[in-house]
């Protein structure tokens, strides 16, 4: 039923495929919670190829890998940009894949996953190709919304840099596969690019556009915040501005609804407030720890299919 | 019985607590040879959160593990620095703590173990932190001294900068817990500092104070030598009289105990000759494989605890 | 019958025990395809410390460890130099060998691993030391001959920079053992030292020299190509000539034999042309692959006599 050989991109996804990652993820959470120790990946390794630092994502799919009952293999940013160095990123690939079962690849570079997974005799996960795809982050954050809070039906506002944020677009393409109202919180030099927005619509969902966070924050099921970089602002005073009127403080949630979420794919700086995370909106930790099970879950399915294969 | 949730500082054990760790120990001694395999931790995984290379405790905390049958997730000191210039520690540890059953902490800054503890949702252990605590070598130290002569009735020697050692000093609080003769020898310029012998003294120690190593060598069981530090000497002769004055050479243990045996925390620089290697009092190898089983005994009480909680 | 504390040099192996070694890789090749998991060296550690980055040679050994179910502690360069900025090599192997079982060292001096063996307290393999030797990639090199060629009544071009190459030089002494024929093909200016060529001519070997890689490449079983540095040569213009002369391209392979096996120690820069990795001749990935089943062959080995011990 699963029998992709490479997860590249949330595109290569049809919404039925989503569904059965988001169910296998919610089966594996015992032992993404160490409740119980598990073999299913019993002589297995996985290989992190990282040219690019992102601790979250590598020990998310560490933790996933072992509490399965699998082994590592880590290449950090250092010794793969001292591999690169004495060759080609086909030949790199085409070396450690003799070496493991599974390879995660996180690259700086757009299309890199995708050339990747040419050369490598193994399957290729994708943990970020720069301006690229990230679908693991994608796939946890939709099941954060689906443990947290429920996949339809919902209205969804995701807030900051909608412009160059490669997250939220991805998120957003996801989440107009299900039935939800999508709010695009952002200043105005930082809106969603015009294609993307048509490309959502296109998808039947409802998209609405504001750069006020008060005129939706009372009305949502999930706040999905993200940083604004200062870097995008030429004048200094302008980021000052803006980045302060996104700023999530316990004040501005005295009439959210009951049952919000608030997330945000971490690390935080000044978006949220430290005593928002002592609120039960705060969910960002716990969204942190969903990317155990999904990445469990895409392990698992990727090996199967190796195995049967 | 031991059921707490941290191993900040040695200030929180009772006696009978380092006992039963001491013993406990002892227990998991042929594990930590490798005599025999364990799965005691099979399917737990720890974290080493390492702001500071410290490679010697780092591994003793990982073979541990490892030879219990339990997974480990490293964060060297670049990955650690890359991870808290974008957030602050209480996040860096609320999200690690996600993915991990226990998270072992080096930090250069005095408290940060203390402060993690408040936001880890997994027990913590203070694996150094600054000029703060340091407590699973102490025990260590008193392991080696326990397991290679005895903890009651002994004399032991404290030799080198007893002024800002942070070793020393949580060494002589521990053995002042124990009917021992503490001789500290130091240079004048750095001598214990007064509240700390006091107190030692306030728990019926008896210290007697040197800068005379041969006045107390051959009376003593335990010879405990640190490294004085070229620092703390604005005059480098006054440094090298000093350094060379407490180094041990086999000369210096022609009428010691037959049963002294020598301790040092490592690396020794010119502190210890090569030659006294060979004799039989020289433990400080010893001393750091002890640091295994001291090191399984803390993380199979803190995973007990936890299944139990 | 194998009864070595360490695995330092090409030179401390008899024939006999060679045979041994590729014996025992071949039984264990199902396991290094991760075909079948095993739990060979459970409960066993092993430490790589490498003072230089080999990131292939790491892995290799990493992977041979953990698909037999062992583990694995790391220290790569970074923490290597951090630690023997503060003690001796000697004294950093002899604490390193109370947290494992075997250890793996990689050191840029020459005799570096004969003298750690002297200070471990358990076995070591040497991964390269310098300018001395890599009796590991040895092995997988004559391995690789006998799962894709033979060992015995071959032909074997050895191309490139044989004045210097450890490598090629370590492999060449091993084919002498062999009834193989040797043709060294090098330019005039990186010819094969003397001594050693002596050497392999008191040996038995047949051995001839050329500057013409067409005049021996339809003849030959086996192509083993090498890099040639830019460094060894004063003038751009004579490198680039003598680079482009060794580079293999599908041109050059219309008339070679049918069954001709191509190996490089990779990284490969321009000697080989990337059209050849897709014809039958090309073996150089696989070679890489067959590091894994020799490593799991000595590591096993060696466990085996200290269990024995």
């Amino acid at each position: 039923m699963f029998t992709k050989r490479e997860i590249i991109s949330m595109k290569d996804f049809s919404q039925d495929e989503i569904d059965c990652i988001l169910k296998k993820a919610q089966e594996l959470e015992v032992y993404a919670r160490g409740e119980k120790p598990s073999d299913l990946l019993s002589g297995k390794i996985m290989a992190n190829l990282f040219f690019e630092p992102s601790t979250r994502t590598r020990l998310s799919f560490e933790t996933a890998m072992k509490r399965l009952g699998g082994e590592v293999l880590n290449l950090g940013s250092e010794e793969a940009s001292s591999i690169s160095k004495g060759e080609t990123l086909a030949d790199t690939v085409r070396v450690i894949s003799q070496y493991c079962d599974v390879l995660v690849l996180r690259h700086p570079k757009q299309g890199a996953a995708r050339m990747a997974a040419e050369y490598s005799s193994v399957p290729i996960i994708n943990a970020g190709d720069g301006a690229g795809h990230h679908p693991t982050q994608t796939l946890l954050d939709l099941y954060t919304i689906k443990r947290e809070s429920r996949l339809n039906g919902i209205s969804v506002a995701i807030v900051g840099d909608l412009k160059y944020g490669r997250t939220v677009h991805s998120l957003a393409y996801a989440l107009a596969l299900y039935d939800t109202r999508i709010s695009l919180v952002s200043p105005e030099q930082l809106r969603i690019p015009d294609t993307i927005k048509s490309d959502l619509e296109g998808m039947g969902a409802e998209v609405f556009e504001t750069s006020e966070l008060s005129s939706v924050i009372n009305d949502v099921d999930v706040l999905y915040i993200t940083r604004i970089q200062r870097e995008r602002f030429p004048d200094p005073a302008e980021y000052r501005k803006v980045a302060g009127s996104y700023r999530i403080s316990v004040d501005l949630l005295n009439d959210v609804k009951d049952n919000l979420i608030i997330m945000h794919p971490l690390p935080r700086v000044t978006e949220i407030d430290v005593e928002v995370d002592s609120t039960k909106y705060a969910k960002y930790f716990k969204q942190t720890f969903y990317g155990v099970p999904i990445r469990m879950a895409l392990l698992t399915m990727l090996m199967e299919t190796d195995d049967e294969a």
